[in-house]
């Protein structure tokens, strides 16, 4: 172990060079030390300090909280070499050096340990700091603070007495907030923690600044084994060995002239990504009045005329740490009588519109490359551009105005607006009936609530976390929704919500940002994110040249194809026909096919329906002129298009007791008896699929030959068609064989009558595991294979999607016996590992087939890579999902490239 | 290709080394002219003769329809040996030689190829004959024969004239049948079959017996290239290029006086398996006579009187083909003017009971060693052990008293008595409201018929085939049936059955054994065999000692318990706790714990089930004592434990519009929205299994209590127990780990309270595709593995068998889509493919992990095999199925041994 404790900021290089690397000195000095020397370094100004090293902490908890030894010494040191640098003593009445001590370890724990600041001041160096400032108001509140912080932080004193305290000198003042309070007041509570301190501890309050930092010091190493420390570590999987740092730096203030000032800052406008710095200031004032809002802060670009030496070091700097980090930067700085100071720098965060535009302009400016500029866009910032969100604008005024009453867990993304529904009947009621638009707010949701949920345009809950009831619902739904949002209290006996006093009542309006967990009180204007955005395209192109995986979608009706080809799809990886059969004017004709009672019957049926078939293709086909079209023959079961069992079954009853339409009752009578010939126990495994084609071929025949009139029809326009006819629910290649044939002789026809050539395919989905565990053989037919991984997610669970989401999975997945929905992402053990043995015996049978997705997890980043990572050719989406797609397509490409 | 193309019966030796082997010499002679050489060379008497070679024929025919180079006179060089032997000669009227001309192939294509007997007949052999035998029908009913097979068989002519001339005949002479014809109607008949003959071909008959020879020898060659024979070869995959042999035999005749005799005999009792010769012979008759009944015949012990010497040289051949042939024999023979003759030996056809009794005494009598013994018995004929059949004498006399009246399909095995009922519905009336015992007999039947087949004993149809919808439906249901019945009339005007003119009404008892695919008028006496049959038990014996899988038995109850062990069950493999509580007196708890609404209901509803349970268990465990016994947690969805959603909705309904109860409404309101809610799209894929033992935890706990509270019991008493606890529908290894924890911690409580120590084991169903694809996962946690492939079939095919198997299945299998029922036979693809992935994965992690099966197919023979080569430990079935399951385990271990 070094007996070197302390580093200097400034001695970053030799931290490095102990630790044998940039990582080794992030362990040594913590995360917070480690990048104050990072700036001191790259000769940024930063109030000078010093970091006791992690090692320093072990050593000390290692030997029952004693120094280890040299450390103190060590302190002193280096505690002189601040002194002069900065030029001010510690302790000193006239020119008192205040410092901060802060603990930082390796890896960030916000929130867990602790900070003392303004260490150095007693009764002596106060007046010297009233002398400076002239600001006895800001230095007794400073002092006070250093008195609560000690108490609580060093010595371990409840913060109840000190809280206490403030509310009585309030009162006392007729004072509504602690800004309301003045110098007096400020001093008189200093004087009053002075005395709870000792009270508690019965000692006086260490007016020795030395005496301040070592205790400063020790608690921030024991508060390395404070139980919330622990807990976060062993919840984050950090290592408990680590230790921390202790950051020990010269506190520094805007508010000692005009030649002061204190802001915040980023280096590009983080909304926008327009490359000007954007920020606030304030001249003479301290930090937390920037934050506070009590005085109107300024500008960042009027600090170039109040104070221009210093604007234009600010801004040179901005650009170094640019340069430096690769990314914007978001800043805290002080200038103190002319110096400037930065406290602090991270990389910023930005607007899903601000980082497209941000990671194009690097580019362009050279700081990173192509790749690293896709690989900087998340999936969801792309899928931004493509739904509703808060126009940026409005947001901002509500904010300013405190309508934005709470944040919580932003579990399901989008804007939502509507009128609170305390319970779920009443939501389903006002959005069904009344045609109300409704936020569902609860404390919790349980599966009882689902249908309110669905009626709603949002929901928003006080309780649970990612992984509740509400969060798992609204995403499967795409709902947006705000949950655990403690700050609500939600009073079911009055029908209010409250949040600091402020009471909203049933049917007021809200609005909710599932993307940011954001509540907000009456309605926020929302906007469509403009997708032809240049910045967002050239992101989007530049992920198209690194993708391996092609992107098509599902979609049915000419003008989605359309608009899956604008956003970039490639082909289309599913058309659902039956889609097609529930429009109004063809159900009719769908039901006399069912109920027909000859082939007689059965055949005039399907004659009526094959001009809409045909012309529903041709539409598509024209729209997706020279790519690859999937159309999937019919697969849904057929009471799905018959009226429901439960409704007949009370006409009927309804109609036997009344007794007085005898014809009705017998019509409905055929009809149920008709119905509950179709009824079956398990539809989703039951007679759907390649096993209704194969049932009634007349209806194979009649979609074939639609197909093949409609590709034969625009390829005598000159469209260019690719149709690839796609068989569902295969489990056994006799299937496919039996179909295959039918097909192949409607083809052949169609095609002689036509007197065209049609380049057509015949493939099949792979949605039951037997057709995965025998795709060698089902290649033998197929031509190529399309994943349908909702199904094959059903039945590799033998979970029904329908009975298990609103019920057992979502327990499953709140009690972590599920790590993610199945239904959302691929899972990767079962439901992966059939799609990559059929994926690879498929194309031993038939090397090079083309092998697809069409199920939900197309869109799905995760599963995106999962089937990159499967040497699939393709994933089909939704048309809206095809940009995220492209993007996470990217991801995966350059990843696994990494 | 050799020159020798005719080999005398006594040339067989000459014949295995020309073709280099004895499999050689049976392609080169064919089947049955290699069987006439090995009876001739094993110095049986057989009537003289010589055989054409398949390859003689392949030339002929490869030559346009020549006979190759040296064939004629190989023939007439034969035929002259023959004449030497049998010192009579072809075409010789006083001592004239006739003879058979029969094809012969290397494998049987029974009734495929073409027969031509008595060849050498002309006016002046018939006139020697009759001199010779004395018998002049006799000799014109043969001479009639020639002249009609030859112009039939040889010329291709059409049947129906000469038939019609029969029919004429019969009129005339007042014959109700061919056999009242007398010599004369025969003679004119002759003569009106040669002028059919004469009028069809524009020739004569030929008279010389050497044309006839040739002719004959041609027509067998020709029919090897018959569009019959052609599609028989297609179906069955016997190679085309074959070729038939021709084998040329002597006639020989039985009715040459007192002297003479014919007869059919096996070399045991086929019945009862008796080792003493059984059969039935005529004196101075000839061999239609014995079958057609006309006279009645002797049983063969009188031949010893009435041919004393001949008898001896007959029961010693028997017993050289028994030896030689090491099976039992069934032959025809001739006794010729006291010249016995062997025209037939065939391994004979046995019952089940025969069939165990002979192989148990071959083993005795050294012919055969155990292990054949055991293969030589099929598991259809243990299980016939096991099932009521038609009582062996009372049959015999229906068959004699002509009661049988068709025979069709065996589809469906066991006895079945009843009353005919021509429709479904008619059968469940009378069954279910008239408590009568019903056959329902169809033209055939229909997905819509299925309730009737549940309803009746048996099912007996007129059309379909093996994989018909009747023999599917029978078989999954256990119903014997017979199906394919031509000979039946069904006359669904009349409700009639009529066979050959005779009438059955609806109503009328029949009797059906599809075990034999036999129909009776009228009732047959069934029994049971006798399970303790000792000829089985050593069988039995043997097999346990060759198989190397256990077997084990799925037992709800003491009594099955009891049983199973009783027919040499090695464990439980499956006890489903659920039926417990379908009971009515548990029935009533298990509703309230599902209705409660309070944690203190659930908990007292589980407090009253748990004595029950325990009790259940105690008894099971008694049984077992020394052998391990599984019990699986709680499986169905708990809306199986409500009343039908149908139902009360039905009856919510009616109540509503009488409005005349309120009380009953609200009482009915509140169950069916309790039913409602728990009502599921897909039941079999929803919450059920581990789901609920994981959602409703305090039922996993009674139940663990319940069986460690009963295993402590029973060990206090000196029972040896060993439970092992099986949690079903897992998918996920967390599932298992959650359901551990909390059986742990009930176990622990539970052997604390009794100062016991239970040796229990903990594991899992593997039953859900993912289950099997995470194996070994699942195995970190689970001691044991048992498939559960009903579900594991469902879920790997994604089809609900209660749907299914009454619709598309049957298609399927009828269409040949699927080569057998999945539910019967484990498709080794799909479901075989996880299970042996299962098994080795889980043995990976867990060596040496005990890995069963205790779906359905436990019990199936082809089932088993798989098990055997998949490497299970046992097999679990039902009680009734332990013993074919124990042979059917020895035959896999011999099976694969070879």
């Amino acid at each position: 172990m070094s007996s070197k404790w302390v580093y200097l900021f400034g001695e970053v290089n030799e931290a490095e060079k102990a630790a044998g690397s940039w990582e080794g000195a992030r362990a040594l000095l913590g995360g917070k030390g480690a990048n104050l020397g990072e700036m001191t370094r790259l000769e940024v100004s930063v109030p000078p300090g010093f970091t006791v090293t992690t090692e320093a902490c072990n050593a000390y908890l290692g030997a029952d909280n004693t120094f280890p030894d040299g450390l103190w010494e060590q302190e002193l040191e280096a505690l002189r070499a601040v002194e002069s640098e900065t030029g001010k003593s510690f302790g000193d009445s006239k020119n008192p050096l205040l410092v901060s001590c802060r603990s930082g370890a390796k890896f960030s724990m916000p929130g867990m340990m602790d900070t003392v600041l303004n260490i150095g001041l007693n009764d002596e160096t106060a007046g010297g700091m009233i002398a400076l400032t002239g600001d006895e108001r800001f230095v007794y509140d400073a002092y006070r603070r250093l008195v609560q912080m000690f108490g609580v932080v060093v010595m371990d004193l409840p913060d109840g007495p000190f809280e206490d305290v403030i509310e009585v000198q309030r009162e006392k003042s007729g004072a509504a907030r602690d800004a309301d309070l003045n110098a007096e007041d400020w001093k008189t509570i200093t004087l009053e923690f002075k005395k709870i301190y000792k009270s508690h501890t019965g000692n006086d309050f260490p007016t020795d600044p030395l005496d301040q930092l070592r205790l400063a010091t020790e608690a921030v190493f024991k508060s390395w084994n404070g139980k919330r420390a622990i807990d976060y570590r062993n919840a984050a999987g950090i290592e408990h060995s680590l230790g921390t740092g202790a950051s020990i730096q010269t506190m520094v203030f805007g508010n000692m002239g005009n030649d002061s000032a204190t802001g915040v800052a980023t280096s590009r406008n983080i909304s926008t990504g327009e490359n000007e710095i954007e920020g606030d200031y304030l001249l003479n004032a301290q930090g937390e009045d920037v934050v506070a809002g009590i005085r109107d802060t300024k500008p960042i670009a009027e600090l170039k005329a109040d104070l221009p030496k210093e604007y234009a070091e600010f801004a040179g700097i901005l650009r170094r740490l640019e340069k430096h980090y690769r990314e914007v930067q978001d800043v805290e700085f002080t200038i103190e009588r002319g110096k400037l100071w930065l406290l602090q720098t991270r990389d910023s965060k930005r607007t899903a519109q601000a980082a497209v535009r941000i990671a194009a302009d690097l580019v362009d400016e050279k700081l990173i490359d192509k790749k690293e500029a896709v690989l900087r866009i998340s999936p969801d910032q792309v899928d931004f551009f493509l739904h509703p969100q808060f126009d940026v604008i409005a947001k901002k005024a509500a904010i300013n105005n405190g309508r934005r009453i709470a944040i919580g867990l932003n579990v399901s993304p989008g804007a939502a607006v509507g009128q609170v529904a305390l319970d779920a009947d009443l939501a389903e009621k006002w959005s069904k009936e009344e045609d109300r638009k409704v936020i569902m707010v609860r404390p919790e949701t349980k599966p009882d609530d689902v249908h309110g949920m669905l009626a709603a345009e949002g929901i928003l809950t006080s309780k649970g976390g990612r992984t509740s009831h509400a969060a798992l619902v609204a995403r499967q739904f795409g709902k947006p929704a705000v949950v655990g949002c403690s700050e609500l209290i939600i009073d079911m006996e009055n029908r209010t919500i409250s949040v600091d006093g402020r009471v909203i009542n049933e049917g007021d309006w809200i609005s909710i940002d599932g993307t940011e967990g954001e509540v907000f009180v009456d309605k926020l204007d929302t906007v469509i994110p403009d997708f032809s955005d240049p910045y967002l395209l050239r992101i989007l192109g530049w992920a198209d040249e690194f993708r391996k995986l092609g992107v098509w979608a599902n979609a049915d009706y000419p003008q989605d194809a359309q608009r899956a080809r604008d956003y970039g799809a490639e082909g289309i990886g599913l058309c659902r026909t039956e889609h097609m059969f529930f429009e109004a004017e063809r159900l009719p004709y769908v039901q006399k096919m069912i109920l027909s009672q000859t082939e007689e019957e059965e055949r005039s049926a399907l004659d009526k329906l094959l001009p809409f078939q045909r012309s529903d293709f041709e539409g598509i086909f024209r729209a997706m002129d020279g790519l690859p079209v999937i159309i999937r023959l019919i697969d849904p079961p057929l009471h799905e298009f018959l009226p429901s069992h439960d409704s007949l079954l009370v006409e009927v009853t309804e109609l036997r007791i009344r007794g007085d339409d005898a014809d009705k009752l017998a019509k409905a009578e055929k009809m149920l008896a008709a119905v509950e010939g179709m009824r079956e126990t398990n539809p989703m495994l039951g007679l759907r699929g390649v096993r209704l084609g194969i049932h009634m071929p007349g209806v194979t025949k009649m979609q074939v030959r639609a197909i093949l009139e409609a590709a034969s029809i625009v390829a005598k326009d000159g469209v260019d068609v690719h149709p690839e006819i796609m068989i569902p629910l295969t489990s056994h290649v006799n299937e496919l064989k039996v179909q295959q044939a039918t097909l192949e002789a409607v083809a052949k026809e169609v095609m002689a009558e036509q007197d065209m050539e049609i380049d057509y395919k015949f493939g099949t989905m792979i949605e039951i595991p037997r057709a995965a565990l025998t795709a060698s053989e089902i290649a033998e037919y197929a031509e190529f294979f399309s994943f349908g991984t909702n199904d094959l997610t059903q039945t590799t669970f033998g979970i029904s999607r329908d009975d298990a989401e609103a019920s057992f999975l979502v327990e499953y997945i709140e009690q972590g016996i599920l790590p993610e929905n199945p239904f959302e992402t691929i899972d990767p053990d079962g439901v992966g590992r059939l799609m990559q043995m059929a994926t690879n015996e498929g194309r031993k049978t038939r090397p090079g087939m083309e092998v697809g997705i069409c199920g939900e997890h197309g869109g799905d980043p995760k599963s995106i890579k999962l089937c990159h990572e499967y040497g699939l050719n393709y994933v089909s989406c939704s048309p809206f999902r095809v940009p995220v797609a492209r993007l996470a397509a990217a991801h995966a490409a350059l990843e696994s490239e990494a």
